[in-house]
């Protein structure tokens, strides 16, 4: 991990500045990172990325090349740059665990810390939380239109950067991915690879016949080919046959074939067809050819018969929504001890923020079902022997009461004043835990088109906090 | 810059152990880098990342720690890991230089290698120069729309992961815009930065007016103000112009304001109108709420107040078009010392390859503006003093003819026989050499929409070549 310690914006070193020079640096603040709309209108997001907030928050430290650099900008005094040399976080941030399944408005990462610190680590974690959950959510779309077939995800070269192909392959294996061809990324997180030939190989050889023989001699038993580098039903087809044919004579088992062009549906039922007469029915078919969870789906509909998707650009970039528009709110400052609750005003009622120190109690039915979220402050009690009643925000005659039900508090502690406290997880356990979190919910919520909207309240006492503080505003400026 | 070594597909990997179980592993090949349709419906892309290419090749080497995990994978034999812990690139690439304004189909790079190393590489290549790119031009039309006001790239918090904010402000620098917020992007290349104070900073006061007060007095000489925490209208501006009448007593002059929410058209000649009736008429005021070209050309022809633009989610992830498709195609093989053209066949004509070793001529007229593009093979020479006549394509019967003009062959060393030949420059010499790249673009092809689409031709020997193989190749298989 690189250290990020300037990764971030410079109204962030200006602020921590301003705070200095007016000495209430170390006054203590809370801050709350969430998102105000799921991406690609699923109806829940895939939190990833907490541990590489861990690693940056763990390498945070201005250099002497940092502050020299600083120091050229020629806005900063020496008792600022000997406060940022001397920086290291003592904050507390609860967060949910990564791979959670969470809803628009609820805090996922809750900062308490000196507002010199809070604010110079805004950037980093909006940046690496926004993209990995983005991507994560991606690929647990595409892998629901997959039903069940493994999806690889292939799309390093589109990428936007290293950064985003490496990370971009963790968040979506945690989503559900089964697999990468990013090298570095199975390195790093211990990710299964997939791989196996490129049109280079087959144009490098003079016939197609000898690229595939080629290739079956080093690799006899893990045999897949790329069968559309000159005509998939004419020529790779055929030439793939003949090969498994001869590698079958050998006492070895081909894997399958790949295409990446063309009209998938039909290329598959005839690549089937024709390796079945040939005795190879249940050879794998995977296709690679510019998917997404809506092709998947319509491609399933359609009976093609392909048994795992590579998917690239579609899943790396989250193309048709690239961005998650995590933000990170002050709810917060601590005044003689005690946290007063802020609040900020917008013409939006939607951009209105969740004033105070909060917490997210998810609601579960006796089967373990995720009924819905409430979003209280943090010295709420729940009593789940008794029924708890729950009501909308804005359509306040909207109720719903429980009886039998367990609560789970969400957010859990990363770092109690400084000290690390998070238990880091393999990336494969990381995706087995959000299967889980995923099998909590209801397969309304779970389909890609127009899903049911998963119900997030705020508790009695937080609605009526956050009320008195708009209406005394509004009042009051 | 990290080693990026394992950056890329698993297939590469798989590839170069059948070459080398082969024997062919040593065979010199050449691969195009090029992509089939500019970004966001734009008629030009401008090429960036040249330099972290050659970052990448110059520490391109498999530690023993990645040679370790490729054991593990237990596919690879220790033939095969010693060649790679031996891995030098020695091979030779040509590429535009860094900035240049290139079209559809031109190799922008050329690698010619042993196909052992020019496989290897192109993952990175791909996913450096598409991601690099893609925002340096996304980042030319924005700076377009605004018209030569300055537009500053605000993006980091949202771009897709660190790497992506860091390479995406040195792209969006190149391509035109006057800064970043981004601290670590204006370290690493020297990019002027831009940010003032956040919303938390203004309620991390008791008022507004205190905010904008302790602001003030720290910054005095470049005080620039958030005015749309409470209400733009009714507490921003009048507060801000206070806090600038202090100024002004006190012997300094404001610096402007900045909106961030809101109808920006109407909220600007609002404040400008009260601005300019306290006396304070000519101050900036800078804009960033969602914008992109399609905003910024609107608000402009609204007569909105903005003298500056900052812009985020939309420029750092090219939002309507997040991923360059570039592509890298094996053209030519080295049979017994000479360069045997391949070509990769397709039912889609536009995605058939331009075979054999080439290069790119850009042909202009005698002010300087560049009329058209010929991609011929390397060898081929053109006597500028004769006229010049070339062809569409596809529509053969489209002719130009040239007459007085120059020519420049696009396409400049960067390695020869795995040595460095390119000459560095810094990001702002870049910006210059694009900013002169698009002088010589007519302003019909610079236009946000439906742009004039610019001509790119094959010289009649690769016109020729192409349609022999192609035709041979449906013929023969």
């Amino acid at each position: 991990m690189k250290n990020h310690t300037l990764l971030t914006d410079f109204y962030q070193l200006t602020m921590m500045n301003g705070y200095l020079k007016n000495g209430i640096h170390n006054d203590v603040v809370v801050f709350d990172l969430f998102f105000r709309k799921n991406p690609c209108d699923n109806s829940y997001t895939i939190i990833a990325g907490i541990e590489q907030v861990i690693d940056y928050i763990e390498n945070l430290s201005f250099n002497e090349e940092d502050i020299q650099y600083l120091r050229t900008l020629k806005l900063f005094d020496e008792v600022f740059l000997e406060e940022l040399k001397n920086f290291k976080f003592t904050g507390s941030i609860y967060a949910v665990e990564e791979g959670s399944i969470m809803f628009p408005q609820e805090p996922v990462v809750r900062v308490l810390a000196p507002c010199f610190q809070a604010q110079l680590i805004e950037t980093a974690l909006l940046n690496i939380i926004n993209f990995q959950s983005l991507i994560a959510t991606k690929a647990s779309r595409v892998c629901e239109a997959a039903g069940g077939d493994p999806v690889f995800e292939f799309g390093l070269r589109r990428a936007q950067g290293p950064d985003a192909g490496i990370y971009g392959a963790r968040a979506a294996y945690i989503g559900g991915c089964a697999g990468t061809s990013n090298v570095l990324a199975g390195k790093m997180f211990n990710i299964p690879l997939s791989g196996t030939q490129a049109h280079s190989w087959i144009q490098k050889f003079d016939t197609e016949l000898e690229a595939f023989r080629a290739y079956a001699s080093i690799y006899p038993d893990s045999c897949l080919l790329l069968v559309d580098t000159y005509d998939t039903l004419k020529s790779g087809i055929p030439n793939a046959i003949k090969v498994f044919q001869e590698l079958r004579a050998k006492g070895h088992e081909p894997l399958g074939i790949r295409i990446d062009s063309g009209d998938i549906a039909y290329l598959s039922k005839e690549a089937r067809r024709l390796l079945r007469s040939a005795g190879f029915g249940n050879i794998k078919i995977v296709a690679s050819s510019d998917l997404d969870e809506g092709t998947i789906h319509s491609l399933k509909m359609q009976g093609a018969e392909i048994t795992g998707w590579g998917v690239g650009t579609n899943l790396i970039t989250s193309k048709d929504c690239p961005a998650l528009g995590g933000v990170y709110k002050l709810s917060a400052v601590e005044e003689n001890g005690q946290l007063t609750p802020k609040i900020k005003i917008s013409e939006n009622p939607e951009k209105i923020t969740n004033p105070g120190y909060k917490k997210v109690i998810r609601i579960y039915n006796e089967d373990g079902y995720a009924e819905a979220d409430l979003i209280a402050l943090d010295d709420e009690e729940i009593d789940t022997n008794k029924p708890l009643t729950i009501f909308h925000p804005l359509y306040t005659w909207k109720k719903k009461t429980f009886y039998n039900y367990s609560i789970r508090d969400m957010l859990v502690p990363v770092y109690v004043d400084g000290t690390l406290l998070y238990n880091r997880k393999t990336a494969e356990e990381i995706k087995g835990y959000t299967k889980k979190e995923l099998s909590s919910l209801w397969p309304e919520y779970k389909r890609l088109n127009r899903p049911q909207l998963y119900k997030v309240d705020l508790s009695e006492r937080l609605w009526n906090l956050k009320n008195d503080l708009v209406n005394k505003r509004r009042d009051g400026e």
